[in-house]
């Protein structure tokens, strides 16, 4: 059975020593208010997250897995044994409040401690986090565009964790492209509107942890226009609240099926039809998409740490059986056994490093961004907001993509380390290769994620934001060029964004030439991504191991940790980061061979 | 449901048009005696082949993952439904026999069509295909170095599939460092063996499906030296035959459990309890492994086609799905629908276009081996025989290795182009993947695969294969360097062959510096093995566009056929070849990265 112990040590480097999350945290009158801007007590959150995760949520993972959801013939859904008594004790323990507005009872702390226990969550069982992480983001939707009404009436109960949320996106013919969702709201004339229509793929969409849920809807009101204007949001609750928050009547929305799928078995992938449900308006008419996206960063980047989340917990478990396991003799042995551990064989360090290098830079990008998030809602100085948003802004995509590419592959070498024993499910290392597949799925595929990248955030921006990043990146550069230690990755990592900057460049003066400009866009994107990422990796790695060698320097490495840091900086900048000569390459060659004759390679006949 | 059509058009190009095949196989009088060279012939079984496989084995790969096999208290395993129909109408059509020795009842076919036929059953179902897979693979040990004896008994029942065989190594403790297992062998003095212990991993152990099962299993006699070169092939029946062919009494040997696994669901799984079961010695005492090894090459080859056939059958189905999934629009618009096929959209394109590129590269590498291994064991010629099986020698860890990543990664791409219906288990995608998985993992790891090649193949052999290849590239590229359309491959080709010869240089040298030798060989193997990949891949590209330039230049291409093969050719050197670029540095980066501190990054303390 696998085992998990949550990486709180690297958690409050890159918290402290990296980002100097609390000064910068007391700078902002909310958490400094609030007395959740201290480092000491974050940290106390932090262990007090890892033995709750590590005890109480991580041993029901095999079991979601192998038992499923259950739906029964009137659309109820049982989810796993353990799974509804570990929500009572998360909600009882106050998890569910967390990062929540301390108005609707939250706990006013700091984006930048929720998204490590988010991490943890999602390495221990990601199935489950999917329940509260839902109900999260339909809280996030709310507190930011609902009215005072819903949200009085609401949020409380989602903070407290006794109403669960969902996002009601998709339907069996529009995932991607929601402009041409066909769910209606029909006008009651009483303030409230009856929704009619088919919704697919809702993650936590029906089951037995919470008293309610409460369904944001995505639908299109009578005589709005078409496309993605004419979309608006709406608030669905499965059982009516009375005006004192007592459960009224049920509304009209049930689970028609769940879904059979490759992994997250645990949570309940709900089909959910809606007949005339009644429904109220989150925010303005035919803002819908607009109102959605306030909340995708935080939902990206939520996918992004299930990669990362997944990536840590199939490294630990690799380490481990790499440790135990004799296989081969190495020269000079290592052990007195009649063979010796595979951990010391070089192939295997190789597959070991990479898990390590890719969590820990990812661990790295996710608490960045989420400081960040914290500085974009809650700086004093509106410029700091705006730098802060934007680099959000910019970071997401990657985040959500690179992290969760890197998980699943992260999670395969991990498997591979395991043998033929890694195919087993006992083992539960293909548990974690199946349950990171969907990452780069959801929440807008990989490849919708490179495009917003490419073409919203850089392109359609002016490269504006890719040009503070990279004006970043050059002081960083400039300060570290001669440095005996890092100087050599400083180097490569200023070519590397050189060559950003021109290939964006290339690839903007391509898209401007008319109808074919898009293809070129489109072509380029998830290359452009994962060019990016390395980037941003490489720049998370060299501060790192600048700060890592300053502390060896200093004599204060007591414990290897910051030898580590070093080493696995060295293993990324040698080993990984030179896909980028690859990706540029590919990049390069643009969408010339991609426009092939579609009747002849492809059999494709069309207008 | 997924659907299947095999690629025999595509067969028949590479084997006649490519290699030759027709006038090759008739070279050889075994071939020319039995009358199974002629090329009308084959394309007939090809077709026949393809027939029986769609129509029959494919639709029970989805039943087959989801009932998976079943195992009573006494040991007997059910196969799921509709598997032994299926068989039983294999066997009656006589393609258990296929290339198989017509002295056992074989029909002699040349095993350049048989590995066609192979591709097609691990397209439609490789859990199923398993089956008689296995039973080939122990058909080939016994003839090979079975006795006379044991052949005239065994043989024919194989070859007519009435009964099927296994290959037993792997032990709990044991899997890659096979010199460490346990089982033994003691001497009855009666001619016979008591052989006893447990076997893991054990495909196609227990069955329902045929009338007896001939497991071939390694096992170390009293008395032998440690290591590998203590260790024999013994042939254990499960009914111990009477004289005359008919079953005897039931042998020592009982599956104690079936192992639960990630995919490949049909095919059982056995955990095999040898009680003193009753074992005669297959070769000689003490040569077991190498008996084992000359099936090798044919078993990993096997392995290999896992990957292409998945690849190929998730390509088929992504492409089918790209066609008809309506989602965004495309500028200038290709239907009059709402929404636009996404197979119109550059990166669906680029993921269909990766499918194809190496799946249509692999299925030549695959026949280009097939036919070695037929011009190895039949040709005339010694110095031919001895070089074909030198390049077979070469290029089989390349096609287990490079192949079932390629296969896995495919189908991880093609399950992407599906969108969230690429994870419900219904649309069959997710079961590919889960399926190709296994491929890289065993039969010997693609880590080992990658030793083999470069340590034992490559190195060892002081570089006189890998010479021999690079001639035969160096010719084909003075030959076209100048040529106006593959001239700029056959450039790329050069230069990466030219980088290989210098890359296996320095690492070879770097290999005979002492006992860290060894680690720059297990540190630099599997990217050297994925670089030398490319290069045989860029070789068949350059081949198969040179083919069909000229047949596009002679107006000979009536349907696109050779159109789409010179537009897969620019999309492999354009996209994929570039990671050569990638691989070149991360080789060239060596051990060092890799040599960390135990204790610091590993948490690892030992002697």
């Amino acid at each position: 059975m696998p085992s998990y112990k949550a990486p709180t040590r690297d958690m409050k480097f890159v918290m402290q020593e990296v980002l100097g999350a609390g000064d910068q945290l007391a700078a902002m009158p909310f958490y400094k208010d609030n007395d959740t801007a201290d480092f000491d007590l974050l940290s106390q959150v932090i262990d007090e997250a890892a033995r709750f995760v590590e005890t109480e949520i991580q041993p029901l993972n095999q079991i979601g897995d192998k038992e499923g959801c259950v739906r029964d013939e009137q659309g109820n859904v049982k989810t796993p044994t353990g799974f509804k008594a570990a929500y009572d004790k998360f909600r009882a323990a106050g998890w569910t409040a967390l990062d929540a507005d301390p108005e609707y009872g939250g706990q006013g702390m700091p984006h930048t401690v929720s998204i490590a226990m988010n991490e943890m969550i999602c390495s221990a069982n990601v199935a489950w986090g999917m329940y509260p992480g839902l109900s999260h983001g339909a809280y996030s939707a709310l507190h930011a565009v609902g009215s005072d009404e819903l949200k009085k009436l609401y949020l409380p109960h989602i903070v407290d964790g006794s109403w669960t949320g969902t996002m009601c996106l998709t339907e069996p013919h529009a995932g991607t492209d929601l402009g041409i969702i066909r769910t209606k709201a029909q006008d009651n004339g009483d303030g409230t509107y009856a929704i009619t229509g088919t919704k697919i793929f809702i993650s936590a969409g029906e089951h037995d942890m919470a008293e309610n849920i409460v369904h944001l809807v995505l639908a299109r009101l009578e005589g709005s226009p078409a496309g993605t204007k004419g979309i608006s949001l709406f608030l669905v609750p499965k059982f009516i609240p009375n005006a004192d928050g007592s459960l009224g009547e049920r509304n009209g929305v049930v689970c028609g099926s769940l879904e059979h799928k490759m992994g997250i078995h645990g949570n309940a992938t709900a089909v959910l039809n809606f007949d005339g449900a009644r429904g109220w308006l989150v925010g303005e008419v035919n803002k819908g998409m607009n109102h959605m996206f306030i909340m995708m960063n935080a939902a990206r980047l939520g996918t992004g740490m299930q990669g990362l989340g997944l990536g840590e917990v199939a490294y630990q478990n690799a380490l481990a059986y790499a440790k135990d396991r004799l296989q081969m003799r190495k020269e000079p042995r290592v052990s007195g056994e009649e063979a010796d551990p595979i951990i010391a064989h070089p192939d295997v360090r190789r597959m070991l490093l990479t898990g390590k290098a890719y969590t820990e830079a990812g661990r790295a990008l996710a608490l960045w961004l989420a400081l960040s998030i914290d500085t974009e809602h809650h700086h004093p100085d509106e410029a700091k907001r705006k730098e802060a948003g934007d680099m959000v802004a910019l970071l997401t995509p990657i985040a959500k993509a690179f992290m969760t590419d890197n998980g699943f592959n992260v999670a395969v070498q991990s498997q591979q380390v395991f043998g033929g024993h890694g195919y087993i499910q006992e083992w539960g290392m293909e548990q974690f290769v199946r349950d990171a597949r969907i990452g780069q799925i959801y929440e807008g595929t990989n490849g919708i994620q490179s495009l917003d990248l490419l073409g919203r955030k850089v392109l359609m921006d002016g490269g504006k934001k890719l040009q503070k990043l990279a004006g970043t990146l050059q002081e960083f550069a400039e300060e570290n060029e001669g440095d005996e230690h890092i100087g050599d990755y400083v180097n490569q990592l200023g070519k590397a964004a050189q060559q950003l900057g021109s290939i964006t460049m290339v690839v903007g003066q391509k898209a401007m030439s008319g109808a074919e400009g898009a293809d070129e866009v489109n072509a380029a994107a998830v290359d452009y991504l994962r060019f990016f990422g390395h980037v941003v990796y490489g720049y998370l790695w060299a501060r790192m191991a600048k700060i890592a060698h300053d502390k060896i320097d200093a004599g204060a490495d007591k414990d290897g940790f910051y030898l580590a840091k070093t080493q696995t900086a060295k293993f990324y900048f040698t080993k990984l980061f030179p896909e980028t000569k690859a990706l540029a390459a590919t990049i390069k060659a643009g969408n010339e061979p991609l426009a092939v004759d579609d009747k002849a390679v492809f059999g494709w006949e069309h207008a």
